[in-house]
């Protein structure tokens, strides 16, 4: 008999929250051509993150400065709070596995929307969360019902992806801060801006470091270009980021990814550029969508969500003849979210691809489905 | 009110495993000269591990592959065991803190040795678990001692480090071996050979990939020289190596961690080569310490010990003398261990630092000592 486990681990499941498109790759026995699945940037980052990398590579025999200090002045600088404010992690999913080791005893309750950000769930799950979900409105999160259910249920947690994260869209600004007073004062907001850079003016509130019941998560992971380096923070009132240091992985944010996280902090101009990009690449999407008689939905994101106009099943053998196509996307699995695939902004090159490849795609989709004249 | 925190992490202390050398250094005011307090390897990574990073640097935008496959593939070849018995985590550190996540119930106890790895002891006490400890006899961690408590406590895991750190003495391979033979079955040794590569022959019991309760520990943070880059991993029964997928932040092994380690493997003669240099660099540190009438202790590490001859107290002086004078080094602060100081192995330009400094600390220290003639 191997020793066993703890109780929740043990009554955790196998499964893991994304398949990679490396392992699609290896399944496929070929590489993608278009790699438009992870909400990644395409466009890399700053050219100076890439020199500062570099420099920096031959130091990799040293630790990091587990305390992170450059990096909290610089990200506090720049998003206008205190360092005591701000809290790092390895990419927010590593601060949303401390998050619920944090805040969750086994059995509280955490409220999000079905159909939300898989690894907040498999985090919440994983430290013995009883996940309670509000269903989307509109293509949009419910911030009625979510509100309800943190009341209703007395959340420990409430998590809200703003601008949201599978579908693109958004809650403009007052009504989240409308939101936000309305929540009970035990209950704590994760608030994930992971996609704020992208967003239109108004989308994200004013920050309010000091409410503590409030975390406001960001990440390097989207416009700046930096998913391989894993680097994300906290914002929050100063007790609250701290409690961070009683349980993280003290040297885990890499030594080259902070290198790489304060030099993309160093380039504003660069963020400025790209976010234009990423602009310009969802509109092409939707005109590549439009073409083949799909629409896409509004975004506020670095991806676009396209009605696939049909069911789920439709969207993923969608999704399924574009990955046999080279064409590496995601999708939505819950319904009515289901009939959507998921399909990142990028270079002119790689939606050029999918500009070749998506009506393809549709067409041996619709050669298979029954009652479809050929 | 703030929302409240979960019950282990409200009971948790607010201190943090390790200070780092860049927190002295702001609050000195100055740059260590030399920095041999973390047994990190200032011989650095091989130079085609430094190439591989720069080459992959513009790649930064990818997540990484979360199944690590290559890495995976790379490692077990090397060790001579299969993929399914090698699970990757974020250092040993991150490792650690799955491994009391997932075998750990609150109230379980552990047992290790008083002075053992500060940062394995976070992760049990993080996760609930209840310390109870051996203590060290002749500087080594006392094999019967650890097998009485692990028997008479019912240890859910005992946690042993051979080489040892902090002190750089080992036990042969057939006594750990005879160690595990005896452990009752539900108990989970965890093995820490973060220093395995720099051990002599015969201390490394044969790998036994397939034995349901020992997980053994490695890394790539000393003889590679990649500390900064935070990649471990642990050789285990393939059930327990798939439990980690259940915890672990699958994404938190970062793309440059990746490469540097596949590239780090790939240069098996510049690894052997390190190991040369530390041996020699160990050698001059005794010599160093010999020189100033103190007593190195024989080392099967990155860093010696040295007896400082006196108490804990008379040691930390010198730690702080040290400090001061620009160098960076490490202690033990159990009893008896703390009368030693810790320096890591480093080039010979570091060790000349150390060579200038280690006598006039030795000189300031004895200065302010009552009773002692001037």
């Amino acid at each position: 008999m191997p020793p066993a486990l703890a109780r929740i681990a043990a009554a955790l499941p196998d499964t893991v929250p994304f398949v990679a498109p490396e392992a699609i790759e290896r399944r496929l026995g070929q590489r993608f051509r278009a790699r438009l699945g992870a909400n990644e940037s395409g466009f890399g980052p700053s050219p100076k993150v890439v020199d500062a990398i570099r420099s920096a590579a031959a130091e990799a025999w040293m630790y990091c400065d587990p305390e992170m200090f450059d990096l909290r002045q610089a990200i506090a600088a720049r998003a206008g709070v205190a360092p005591r404010n701000v809290a790092i992690g390895e990419g927010i999913d590593g601060i949303m596995g401390n998050i619920a080791r944090l805040w969750l005893d086994p059995g509280d309750v955490v409220v999000t929307s079905r159909g939300a950000y898989p690894t907040f769930i498999y985090h919440a799950v994983g430290f013995g969360g009883r996940m309670v979900y509000a269903d989307y409105r509109d293509d949009r999160e419910d911030l009625d019902a979510l509100l309800d259910l943190a009341r209703r249920e007395r959340a420990r947690i409430v998590y809200l992806c703003n601008p949201d994260n599978p579908m693109g869209s958004w809650w403009p600004a007052n009504e989240v801060a409308a939101f936000i007073e309305a929540l009970p004062e035990q209950t704590m907001l994760i608030l994930d801006e992971a996609y704020g850079e992208t967003a239109p003016e108004g989308v994200l509130p004013p920050l309010a470091p000091e409410r503590p019941n409030v975390l406001r998560l960001r990440t390097f992971s989207k416009a700046y270009g930096l998913a391989g380096q894993r680097v994300g923070y906290a914002i929050g009132e100063p007790g609250n980021v701290r409690a961070f240091d009683r349980v993280r992985n003290h040297f885990g944010v890499n030594r080259l990814g902070q290198v790489a996280a304060l030099a993309a902090l160093d380039d504003p101009a660069y963020l400025d550029r790209v976010v234009g990009d990423i602009s310009a690449a969802r509109d092409r999407i939707a005109a590549i969508a439009g073409d083949s008689g799909l629409v896409a939905l509004p975004s506020a994101t670095n991806f676009v969500a396209i009605d696939c106009g049909r069911d789920g099943d439709f969207a993923l053998a969608v999704l399924r003849a574009l990955e046999a196509l080279g064409v590496f996307v995601r999708k939505p699995m819950v319904p009515p979210l289901d009939r959507c695939i998921r399909i990142s902004a990028a270079p002119a090159a790689e939606l050029d691809v999918l500009a070749e490849c998506l009506p393809l795609a549709l067409e041996r989709v619709r050669a298979h489905l029954p009652g479809t004249s050929q």
